[in-house]
């Protein structure tokens, strides 16, 4: 079969690949969409360390091709969304509550990472029963996609924000993911979400997503309108959903007393993050600083279908390229150069 | 001034009593609109034992009329909702978190309870600082004064619910309160709420606030059509906002094992409500059985405020019958005996 | 092998079996201590319907006698604790955060009920990796058999309850179950601890574990005499470790507003446990029943092992009987009679 | 009346003070014991800003001498504790579930900070009935006054550390603050804790209050040690009771994913307080870093002292100085310049 490979640090392409084997509690789909992720970006410039000929791509849909001899809620032929995570839900962590983590820091996350990612015409599927799920009907694979790793990571920085009902919020960067951090505070009953954020089209759609303020921080100073709009007390929530040094001491500054910085920012560079000592209440302000790695596993996925399928959000205005699988070399530098105001790019199998 | 009050147990009119003077930390209110509620009904029935000559009503807004010497952030002449729960701050259930709870159970519940509730031209507010709350330009007293107690109350029934973004949601019986609390499980991102309901006012209003399926118990098993809703599993949250020993028991079969069973009804009748034991599953299902009294407070209030200002909730459909305070013998008739398919009977002073 | 079973409804003995073999993720673990519960004989009494030939049994220790193919961390020769529940971890209930439920409700509970127990020369164990823990050189068998159940149960309570650092809990009874909760009362903190209990030598168990207070409710009135130790505001925490719909309504009657009644006991009789209506506080004082079934799994086992190596509780003092496996016919009438002040009885293979 | 003051940034001595007077709802209390903090050291050298002829201290019990009209619950002659934070109950912090940053950040600090402390022979303490605390007869001033702050804060740093019962606990530091966060996780059940110290003294009290482990960071690598105990996974909770840079960083370090970095310490330097990019799992280790400031009130107090009078915990190995009032100068420089091994100093009026 025909895979879209990391060759190396910093070098792409297609190569061929047999078409995997499920082992006893397997799965193996066959990809009918994916989304390019700038993680994947991060992968090839080497974020993750050096990696030979990965199949890259974390974010798919498509219909089961084969199962194991254990797997017993799954058919071929079935239309099923895989989450971006895939832990092992025995795992210690996973028993501790954070099958992210399970087999150590971030280990759910094995796509295009700890094995062959889902840029392939195929892909495999660990613990099929606990980590496929059934896509509705009435919910198309455009959309499911999306569940797999932006609704599921964008909506868990509104959830460990611990948001309160017509509470006050930040979303810093709207991005994708940042985007979906707008749209799942608005899920929680947020009364006011601001969104921050340069460019223009991403600003138009954190407006659609429920931001009700939306500040430039190239033209006006971020602390000083949000503590301008929250009557000098600071949002109860701040989200980072960028991975920056600076961007996260914004949303230290910008967090009430008691408030909580849910952080769902991949940080990329630098030896530290850095904590703005004074404004973080020389440690005792009671602000808390939550962080966590995309959801994964049947049940999350199932949650985030009935989302869509009850059209509570539609993330279809994220796709702005859709590309043939054929085309994934063009997809991927649309992507990776953030070329053409691009969103998101979706990919057809 | 005129005050509508309650004689005795079974007989209420009009009578004239002064205007309240405020202590130090306290406001007087001169009311503007006002709202009757199925409780002030109990209460005349006798629910809380006998009274002479209180004023009823507890959900009102109106314009600061005088404040005591120690008030600090109020001035007469302003806009100002006030919760029907005016807690003690300082109470030692307060500094455990539950200050609907403080000087006793369900001690916050001082209007047409313990002093002089609201269906007068002026009313007494203790604590004004931490009790009452400005009502923003964008929001009408008409709708303000939903906050008070139904908003507050529905929506609580979810919070307390514990629902998952994307989770099943159930609530028994859709008055005002209940439909109060479809709409705040859709704020927490329900993935489906059934309504539960039989009236077709009410029934339309549930589908309007975000029930995805209504049931009709009249004629359909409830329990029997949640669990084929729901794939057999029961929901993740029942939300019982009715106040019976039936209704609660189909809340507690509904749910499945790790839900919530969020109670908001007010339970008039009989010795005991009683739990199902099997469906409960023998003491051990891990279903958590969570109650409380409408939250009150100026944070509380304002928070809702925003939901109103920001158009998340309109809480104006509700108001099915409209009356001026010199008509409140009428209008308490019409809500006490549900004529003419009331919902909410709305009071203009 | 020999296994003492349960032949039909009210009928035990002891009978032949072959020894079971490991599926590909399973273990299958020789016993070397066992303890008999009073759920054990709840089933022979028929509590959870007819079983044929059903080996009796589920909280025991061994040593590894084989392994599947895919099982990763343990060898034969290893000793090991197994939890009660051995819970399907992929499950959604188990995804939910319910892993006791898993496979339906209290489905994790498969010991001696939906599959053989460990009452027997051998016993099965599914899913090896995620539900054996080795037990620490420093902690006998004698004590790492008491984790399976008792101290998970007990301490559960205490961990449900939901007690602040020096509140105050009540324990209603004090059998093995009860006992574990007042010593877990304690190792979570609070500060008074009254145990309810009338027979003698389990008095002085709760004393030694912890309980500054004992009420015995056959000569005193356990609702004044909590109230009068509380300074009638009740208790943070009311644990019901019985069963009984009378102790349950002491429960809730002397928990305070906000408080939680955390319900440990296996209710095996009646249609309906009763909430009594006014001391709930009409649905409506923040009252809170939670319930739960033992946790299990690897972790948990891990964590209740290192509070025994800790010395933090010493569960022996409740080990009143001790019997080979070959006299396991009088040691189950023990048990099951409640002779001679019997708490627990140990087993030895 | 004599106060002992801080007459300006570096420079402290005794002065005359008028008795203070109560208003409506305050207290004014006559010392009997006090405690002198590490943090009056910081106000002088200038920690929270130039202050002038400021009354230190704000570790206190006494005697109530005066009570304002409006106060209830406490009469002159009443033996008390008071909190070393005295909030403002009606605060928006404080409806928000976070008394101490009431009236602003760390706005409950109010003793020797926005008023005058405690070492005076009398002080004044606002809102008397939700701020002041009766000491039970089984109780001394010697060891009540220990609640005001280090036992508030210390435990507050494991109950915020969400500590599992048997889970594993590192504690950076074991001054007071440190040394009562090591007795906090044994109170909150924790199976192992690793002190971390270097001070052959402090080490002694380490393990005296719970500490199974013992690193001293001046001949151990503390990140090595502490994985090589946690058999490579780090601690569920790491409490940092320094405030220092260094030691967070540790913190972080030692922390498994899924764990929480609880912040105790005063960080009283630098612009930043830094995380190590890679070991916070590039922001995505579900690692969270809480805060918080000493709770006080009322009911918080009353908790801890009833876990003094159930002995639970002894205080008072930590008072290694004893001076009356008059010695106030001498007292404060050896705590000031931690001279012979200080680690409390107890103040006797």
């Amino acid at each position: 079969m025909k895979a879209f490979v990391m060759r190396e640090i910093g070098r792409v392409g297609f190569m061929e690949k047999p078409v995997p084997e499920p082992g006893p509690n397997d799965a193996v789909v066959r990809t009918t969409k994916a989304l390019i992720c700038t993680s994947d970006s991060h992968t090839v410039q080497g974020g993750i360390g050096p990696r030979e000929d990965l199949t890259l791509g974390h974010e798919a849909v498509g219909v089961v091709h084969a199962v194991g001899s254990e797997v017993k809620d799954f058919r071929p032929g079935e239309r099923v969304l895989v989450g971006a995570i895939t832990p092992d839900w025995g795992d210690l962590a996973s028993q501790n509550g954070y099958p992210s983590q399970s087999g150590g820091p971030l280990g759910g996350f094995k796509f295009a990472n700890s094995k062959d990612g889902v840029f392939a015409e195929y892909f495999h599927v660990n613990d099929a029963d606990a980590n496929l799920a059934r896509i509705p009907d009435g919910v198309s694979d455009d959309m499911a996609v999306y569940c797999a790793d932006m609704l599921s990571t964008g909506f868990m920085g509104a959830e460990k924000g611990n948001i309160p009902v017509g509470g006050t919020v930040a979303v810093l960067a709207q991005g994708p993911v940042g985007l979906m951090a707008t749209a799942g505070a608005r899920l929680r009953g947020a009364g006011l979400v601001v969104g921050v954020e340069s460019v223009p089209g991403r600003q138009k759609l954190a407006r659609a997503y429920g931001a009700g303020e939306v500040v430039d921080f190239t033209s006006e100073d971020v602390v000083e309108r949000v503590l301008e709009l929250t009557e000098g007390q600071g949002v109860d929530t701040a989200i980072e959903a960028l991975g920056a040094d600076v961007t996260f001491q914004t949303a230290v500054r910008i967090t009430k007393p008691g408030g909580t910085i849910s952080v769902i920012g991949y940080f990329g560079e630098g030896e530290f993050v850095r904590i703005p000592r004074v404004e973080w209440g020389v440690g005792m302000a009671d602000k808390t600083i939550a962080t966590g790695l995309c959801p994964g596993g049947r049940l999350r996925m199932e949650r985030l279908l009935r989302v869509l399928e009850a059209r509570m959000v539609d993330p279809s205005p994220m796709t702005t390229h859709e590309f043939a699988f054929d085309d994934m070399e063009r997809a991927f530098e649309v992507s990776d150069k953030k070329l053409d105001d691009v969103v998101k790019v979706l990919i057809s199998f």
